[in-house]
């Protein structure tokens, strides 16, 4: 049986598909077409962002959908071509990987880039439906040649602080990344050989699956026309838990990535949202009026929501500042060794994986550890293009924002790595990046430092713009390095590759944004509220108020949920080096964290997936091993590419039919009552 | 393969797997232990069903939950007396089906003996709820003894009309039945020898989606709390298309039923629905106000719905007249066969089976239709006790209700037999018993040909029960006939039981009743409604206006369609004889007809068992031979036996907490603005 296991495993390895194929050089996989279609599809792709982000503030990962058109465009261009006469290289799905790289770098700027929110939080509009802070200091109007030079400052800075990390990330720590690993099976099953009968089979389950979790997302379309509408709103075990957002919302997407990620990060995340919406938040909602102001608005960090964010983040940083320093002391450990025995170190090349390890290893992954392990980036040229970026970033931020003094860019690059790899951490284990959450901890921050007399509220919206682009340039920098892991292309040209795009996005995004900015009514009820915006300036408000203002014992909560991330952390780390059995039970403290503040409907599909694939491997483990990450790739990239259609519905301002909602039976007789009255106008 | 297919079928042949049991006698198949049991139940499940007729009218299907119910309780009692010391006879399927049967056919009588229909209809308290006949000859008001006294004369005669025909139902015709069947092996996998692995297979699965299906029920029970509540009322192909009852219901049971139904049937069905409610009333509809009135409310006969009604009813008549006429005359060529030629006749024991069909029957169909056709139930005891109990009805009932005369009631007993056939019939390719809609037309007939005057509307009512009484007893009965041709059950047992159980419900139904009637207010609407009471009292008013009153051109349907019943059959008969390939591709009249009045919500849930069951014989036809009807029966058992806790839940007023309903975007703007309104009363 397992002999026969392994064979049937190995028949149906992806790289041995593909083995045949020359492999081409790092240089070979940027092309000049590649570089055509990356621009063309980028700008389109800002369009889509830069349009959703100012209406509805809500952007769908376009992963997928990059990879899907990249394909497409390439592949049209390719056959034209060859019908012309003309036989142009063959389209690989290197070079695939890397125009999808390049697009979402590019357009992924529109988003994080704050047009929707920070940029907007800062402007006059924004800032006269607020009562304070409306003083000349505290309100900056956005213009072109600003937005350029800041995003260039700020954005890559973190694929800088990053890049030397990827091997600890990819191959040490053997990180999931769903959404890039979904990304780079779809790549795969596009490109697959003709000849390869073994692979087929997995491609053929990834495309059904695939289909099945498109045409489920667009069924679930019809019937979300309305807030509060659809299947993701639907309250699955009751209204009492649904208000707990405890409920399974039949997202396609968040059951594959449960089924990629790990059980025990799966089952973190359900500990997680019980132990925090299910135990702490009621119970600090039992002090309303004593610990905050009862009359808050719910969205309000003074009130319950200053408990989620800030308890989240603590317990995030405590996660990622040990592993962190834990890899410090790991890759010192590791350099003093090569130093003085240097034949040894030579067969180590990275940390934390041993030779026996490395034995185990299935043809797939000896092959993607080679390919990933060639080209170099060497972090020499990483580390001073850092420290250069950030010397030019202290002279020019404060000529761009007044209000931040030099002294304060200094703090921002000293802290954003840390920042910045507990985010592709956090993102590589669950799937969520948290970039807005570190960014609204960075208007706090510096915001309360600040003040409102000094500028503290675009001091604070800057420094969020400074961090969100650190921060969510790293974790889209370690995703597409999964990617390219899995597709065997160069971490060398996908780091080319995101440069450039990220040059590309630093440029489009504030001109697509200009366009709008300058045609419609941005900001305003009509035309394009940017909803997001006003909740910017809102927290950077009440950031300049300072940290007194913080409900009661909120930090003390943090240092105690800190403690505990650490404590987490450093129990398993001691259960591993001895070899306890309990090292695979122990929950992940960055896993428990992210439902804190997100709620816990992700945390429901996930588990879901896990039990999908516990009874499934249960009842055909031969089966369920080889097919998994496929029907998982297939729901991930189903779910995925739907958001093309519908984000190009909405903006065609085609909204849904139908809205299905579930109502407390006493809610719908009330209902019931009035639609009655509504059709028989005379009865009242 | 073909081999290996057969060898496979073999070994997981149900009989197989029982062929070391001895089959019990028919004597020894009722015990004295099933008639104590199934009068316990028969009490127990005539309260539910009392219950639920007076207040929703509602009743579901409660065969599996009586098959499950007398499992237990004889398990119970024989296990019970095992642990005492003594060792009673063991507990086989045959008695399990015998008690089964019984049940039903008691329990069946509180739904068909019309308390909450006709015999309430007939009375007072809702005769003062309308305008016209409020005369005495047109009220009647329940007596015990005369309820009594009238079901016992109604009950039997369908009994004995259809039983000569089971031959021809069950083995000539291969009806499918498919509550009937998924009963059958729901008790076969009760019984299933410990021993036999073979079967434990199809068992397991069986089981698997039984469990499936029940907690499916489940989970919709939740959100079904309120009118149009619920997953049953969900617009899967949007809200047009649900106006003209175009949608999936995701109801298990037929979707279940589907799968066991043949491809030609469910296309039928759906072919039925799209030219009827897709084509024929939207056309009818738009002529409202021409060819009738367009004040009328939506349950008029006078108005659509009576061109629903009696054109379904008149194909549905047309395909049974000519099936019923088709028997006859092969069975009067056979007789004559018979007579001339013994010994050839003897081979050929019932019309329609040839040797070379019986050559190609698997072992299960051999054994079984070898113990189905071992106890015989003569024919002129059957026909003898017909014409005897038609004798004395013809003297008693216009006793009974004085608006009956001689006349009336020889007439009804004339063609009592053929719709007795049709609805058997019918009920055996569809699974809708439309008994209902029999008593409905014979309310308009009788109503119509005796007038308000001579006390028409309780004659109608009166002449309704009859109906009612004789063409539902007989679909049951080639219902029960079919779960016993399938557990290996003699059908004479099963015809004692049936009779048996017919005698204890024309008891028990209307003393439960009583109950009912003297402690609290039936028929108002607080309290019990008995909402169809006045529906039959309504149609029975419209009857005896007379035809006349029929809307435009509805005679002139129903003739059409009742000659385009009769063409489809006899060009199915011509194709059949003459061996068209064209043969297997005609619709099903019978079938066509059946969604003309009910919608076409079924035939959808139909037709995905369709689509599921041939994906599956496509993609692994010998695991979907074998396994299939497990699967659907699962389906259906599960669903149907959530209908007992669900009906006690009823009865107790527990309530589903929620409601899930779908509005059109435009309407849930207005219920949301309305909501608004609720939550923030200071708003307005």
């Amino acid at each position: 049986m397992e002999g026969a296991e392994a064979a049937a495993r190995e028949a149906l390895s992806t790289e041995k598909a593909f083995e045949r194929e020359a492999l081409p050089a790092w240089s070979e996989q940027i092309t000049v077409r590649s570089v055509v279609v990356s621009t063309a599809l980028g700008v389109f792709l800002s369009f889509i962002v830069m349009k959703l982000n100012l209406t509805s503030g809500i952007v769908p990962s376009l992963n997928m959908s990059a990879g899907l058109l990249a394909f497409f465009l390439m592949k049209t261009w390719t056959s034209a071509l060859e019908r012309c006469g003309v036989f142009p290289k063959p389209f690989t799905r290197q070079e695939n990987t890397v125009v999808q790289t390049c697009v979402i770098s590019c357009s992924s700027i529109a988003f994080s880039g704050g047009f929707g929110t920070y940029i907007l939080g800062m402007s006059k509009k924004i800032a006269e439906g607020f009562d304070e802070a409306k003083t000349s200091i505290n309100v900056e109007e956005p213009s072109l040649g600003r937005l350029i030079a800041f995003l260039f400052l700020v954005s890559f800075v973190g694929l800088f602080s990053i890049v030397p990390l990827r091997k600890i990330m990819i191959i040490s720590y053997k990180l999931t990344y769903p959404s890039g690993s979904a990304t780079a099976h779809l790549i795969n099953s596009f490109h697959t050989p003709q000849g390869a009968i073994q692979a087929k089979q997995q491609v053929s389950i990834l495309f059904k699956s695939f289909i099945g979790s498109f045409l489920w997302s667009l069924f679930q379309w019809f019937y979300s026309g309305g807030a509060g509408c659809g299947f993701s709103y639907f309250p699955t075990f009751g209204m009492e838990a649904y208000r707990r957002r405890f409920y399974f919302d039949f997202s396609a997407t968040y059951v594959g990535v449960g089924m990629i990620c790990p059980y025990i990060i799966n089952f973190s995340l359900l500990l997680g949202s019980v132990v925090s919406w299910g135990i702490m938040w009621p119970y600090i909602e039992s002090k309303r009026g004593s610990w905050y102001d009862a009359e808050l608005p719910r969205s309000s960090l003074h009130g319950l929501n200053g408990y989620q964010i800030f308890i989240s983040i603590a317990m995030i940083i405590g996660d990622g500042l040990f592993n962190f320093l834990t890899i410090l002391v790991r890759t010192s450990y590791d350099m003093y060794l090569k130093r003085r025995r240097p034949a040894e170190a030579a067969t180590k090349p990275f940390a934390g994986i041993d030779n026996n390890e490395r034995q185990a290893l299935s043809f797939d992954d000896r092959r993607r550890t080679q390919v990933f392990l060639k080209d170099q980036i060497p972090t020499s040229i990483a580390a001073g293009a850092y420290v250069l970026l950030a010397a030019i970033s202290v002279v020019a931020i404060p000529h761009i924002f007044r209000q931040l003094k030099p002294k304060h860019v200094v703090w921002a690059y000293a802290v954003a790595p840390v920042f910045a790899f507990c985010n592709a951490y956090g993102t590589g284990l669950t799937d969520w990046s948290l970039s807005s959450s570190y960014g609204k901890l960075a208007i706090f921050i510096f915001g309360a430092s600040i003040g409102a007399r000094d500028g503290g509220v675009v001091a604070g919206l800057a420094a969020c713009g400074l961090m969100m682009g650190i921060v969510s340039t790293a974790s889209d920098l370690i995703q597409d390095f999964k990617t390219g892991y899995l597709t065997l292309t160069s971490p060398r040209s996908m780091f080319v590759s995101q440069v450039m795009g990220t040059g590309l996005g630093c440029i489009i995004s504030p001109v697509v944004f200009w366009i709008f900015y300058k045609a419609y009514d941005v900001g305003l009820e009509e035309g394009y509220p940017a909803p997001y915006a006003k909740i910017y300036r809102g927290i950077a408000l009440l950031g300049v108020n300072g940290w007194n203002q913080l409900p009661k014992y909120c930090l003390r909560f943090c240092l105690a949920f800190f403690l505990l991330a650490v404590a987490i952390c450093a129990l398993k780390e001691v259960a591993k080096h001895r070899g306890w059995w309990l090292q695979d039970y122990i929950p992940s403290a960055l896993g428990m964290a992210v439902p804190f503040f997100l709620g816990s409907f992700f945390t429901i599909d996930m588990c879901v997936g896990s039990i999908v694939l516990y009874l499934w491997s249960k009842s055909d483990p031969v089966r369920a091993h080889m097919f998994a990450p496929a029907v998982a790739s297939g729901l991930i990239c189903g779910d995925g590419i739907w958001s093309l259609p519908s984000s190009i519905l909405s903006l065609l301002n085609i909204n849904p039919p139908m809205c299905m909602r579930v109502f407390s039976a006493e809610t719908n007789f009330q209902v019931e009552e009035f639609l009655y009255t509504l059709r028989n106008p005379s009865a009242t």
